[in-house]
C-alpha cells in the first residue's frame, strides 16, 4: 500500500478558557480579552515555535483574503461567516494554525502534507501544551475537555485526512462506502463543504466520536481505515486504469491544462484530479504530484485573486486561472 | 488578402469516346476495351508525364485501399460503387489522375495544393492533350465535349477550390453566401459529400455552368469568387480571433490533439480545423500548415487503414488515429 491517496493529514482540538463564558455568549469586550489572554501565551512561551506565529485580527482582512484561508483549510468556513471578536495565530508555512472564538475560544490545528496522523497529532499537542501552560482549560474529570457543541466534548480532536479517491468514485463505490464508515464512528464528505457535490474525487475522512475515547485511539481507528480505504482505492485503480478511456481521458486533461487560456474552477479541479490519477497509476511519469495538489488549491477563486494581488470578475479569474496552469505545467 | 483559406485546387474534364456507347450502356467487354484504349493512349505516347503513370484495376483493390481513394480525393465516391470495368491511372505524387468507366469514359483530373486555378486546369489541359493525339473523343461543334449527364455538355470541366472557411461558419454567414453563389453559377458545399454537413469547416466552391462559357472563363469567375470568399472568411477571422473564447478553443484544440488517446474522425477534423484556424490567424506560431491539411486526410478512416496497413475497427481506429496525431504533433 502506497499513500499516494492522500492529499493532507489534520488534526484540531478544541479548547476553551474556564473564566469565560462560550463565544456565542461572549461580549465584544470578553472576545478582546480571550484573543489576548491567548496572543500573550503564546507569544510569552519559551517554545520556539511561538515566534514563527503571526497575529492576524480577521476583521483586518478583506473578503478575500478570508476565503482564501478557508480554501487552504487553515480555518473553518463558520469562522469567517462574522470576522468580529476573532484572531487568528499561524506560523509562516501555516502548518499550525490557533483559531480565536470560533465556536469554542480556541481551536488547535496542524495540517500535514500526505499521510501523517501521529506527527500531525504530536504537533498539536505540543502546541496544546505549550497553551497549557498559562491558560486554563475548561476541563471535567469526568466529560474532558467542554466544548460549546457537545459533539466535541470529551478530547475536543477531530482528526481527517484529505483523500483523492477517483477510482472508487468513477467505480460507484464511494455511497456504499460512506454508509459503512459512519457505523464506525467516521464521516467521509467531498471536501468542498458538507451538503455539497465532491468535486476533484477529494474527501475528506474524519472521526465523529470524541467522547470516551482517547486521542490516541481515535487516530489509531482513523488510520485503520484510511488504509483499507487508500487498498479500496488501489483496487479500482488497478481496474479502471488499464481502460482506454480513462487512459485517454488522464491524458486529455494535461493536454487541455497545459493549453487552456479559460478555465472555470470546476473543469480546473476535475482535471487536476484526472491528471492526479494518472500519476499515482503510473500513467504519467513526468509530472510531480505535489505540483498538482498545491494547484488544487492555488486554481481555488479566492487564493488565485490573493495570490494576483487583484480582484477579479468571475471571467477574469478563468483567464488567470489558465494562465497559471500553463505556467505551473510548461515544463511537464 | 492571403490565400491560406484554400487547401487545394482541383480541375477535371469529362471526355468520353466517339465510337463507344457511354460507361452506362457499355458491356463488361466494351468496358474492357475502353480501359485498353486509354490505358495505351498513356503508355505509347512521347510525354515525359506517362511514365509516372501507375495502372490500377479497381476490382484489385480492397474496400479500405477505395474509400481511401476516396478519401485522398483521387476518385468520386460513385467511382467505387461499383469497381467492375473500372479502372484507375494516377501519377506518383497523386495529383495527376484518370478515372476509366466513371460516369463518363474518361475523367482527368489534376489537383494542386493552395489556391492554383490557372496553373491546375493547365496540368488537366495537357494530360487532355496528350490522350487526344491518339483517342477520339465525342466532340459537337454546337455542343462540345459530348457527356453522358447534360449538366456536363460543353467543356466537360468541373473547376473547385476546398476551402476551410471557420470564421465564416461560426459567424453562421455561409448560409447567406451559399445562397448567393448559386445565382452566380457556382456551388458551395460541404466536402464530406453533398447533403452531409460539413466537417471540419471543409468546403468546396466549384463552377456548374459548362455550357456557352470557355475553360478560361469559368476559371477566371471561380478565381473571382474565391477571391470574395477569401476575403469575407478574412474579416471574420478577424473579428472572432479576439474573443478569449476562441483563442481558448483553438489552444485547447492543439492541447488535446497532442494529448489524446483516442478520438473519432469527426472530433479529430473539428480540432485540426480549430488549430487550422489558430495558424491562419496567427495565434499558433509553430505549426506548419501543410502538417495539419495533411493530417485532415490522413485521419480519415480508410486512409488510416492503408497508412497502418491493418484492418481495423472503429474503436482500433480511434487510437490509432490519436498515436498518428500525437506523433504528428509532438515537435510541435
Amino acid at each position: 500500500m502506497s499513500d499516494n491517496s492522500v492529499i493532507s493529514t489534520r488534526v484540531r482540538l478544541a479548547r476553551n478558557l474556564k473564566d469565560f463564558p462560550f463565544p456565542c455568549k461572549l461580549s465584544p469586550d470578553g472576545m478582546e480579552k480571550v484573543i489576548e489572554k491567548v496572543r500573550s501565551a503564546v507569544k510569552n512561551s519559551n517554545s520556539s515555535i511561538a515566534s514563527d506565529f503571526k497575529f492576524i485580527k480577521m476583521s483586518d482582512l478583506t473578503e478575500a483574503q478570508c476565503v482564501s484561508l478557508v480554501e487552504r483549510r487553515i480555518v473553518s468556513p463558520e469562522f469567517i461567516g462574522n470576522t468580529e471578536g476573532r484572531a487568528l495565530l499561524v506560523n509562516s508555512d501555516e502548518s499550525l494554525s490557533i483559531m480565536i472564538n470560533e465556536e469554542d475560544h480556541i481551536r488547535i490545528q496542524a495540517i500535514t502534507k500526505g499521510l501523517a496522523l501521529e506527527q500531525t497529532y504530536d504537533l498539536v499537542d505540543k502546541l496544546d501544551t505549550l497553551l497549557d501552560e498559562s491558560l486554563d482549560f475548561a476541563f471535567s474529570e469526568k466529560l474532558g475537555y467542554l466544548t460549546q457543541c457537545p459533539t466535541n466534548l470529551g478530547t475536543g480532536m477531530r482528526a481527517s485526512v484529505m483523500l483523492h479517491l477517483p477510482a472508487l468514485e468513477k467505480s460507484r463505490a464511494i455511497g456504499r462506502i460512506a454508509g459503512n464508515l459512519s457505523k464506525l464512528g467516521l464521516t467521509i464528505r467531498g471536501t468542498h463543504g458538507e451538503g455539497t457535490e465532491p468535486k476533484g474525487s477529494l474527501y475528506q475522512l474524519s472521526n465523529q466520536v470524541t467522547l470516551g475515547i482517547s486521542e490516541k485511539a481515535a487516530i489509531e481507528n482513523l488510520k485503520n481505515i484510511t488504509s483499507q480505504l487508500i487498498s479500496q482505492e488501489e483496487l479500482a485503480r488497478e481496474r479502471i486504469c488499464s481502460n482506454i478511456d480513462i487512459q485517454d481521458s488522464i491524458s486529455r486533461s494535461l493536454g487541455i491544462l497545459k493549453y487552456a487560456h479559460t478555465i472555470t474552477h470546476d473543469e480546473a479541479l476535475q482535471l487536476l484530479s484526472n491528471v492526479r490519477l494518472g500519476i499515482v497509476s503510473g500513467q504519467l511519469k513526468d509530472v510531480p504530484l505535489l505540483t498538482i495538489d498545491k494547484l488544487m488549491t492555488d486554481v481555488e477563486p479566492a487564493t488565485l485573486m490573493v495570490n494576483s494581488g487583484k480582484n477579479l470578475s468571475a471571467a477574469q479569474r478563468d483567464v488567470a486561472r489558465a494562465d497559471l496552469l500553463r505556467k505551473a505545467l510548461e515544463e511537464v
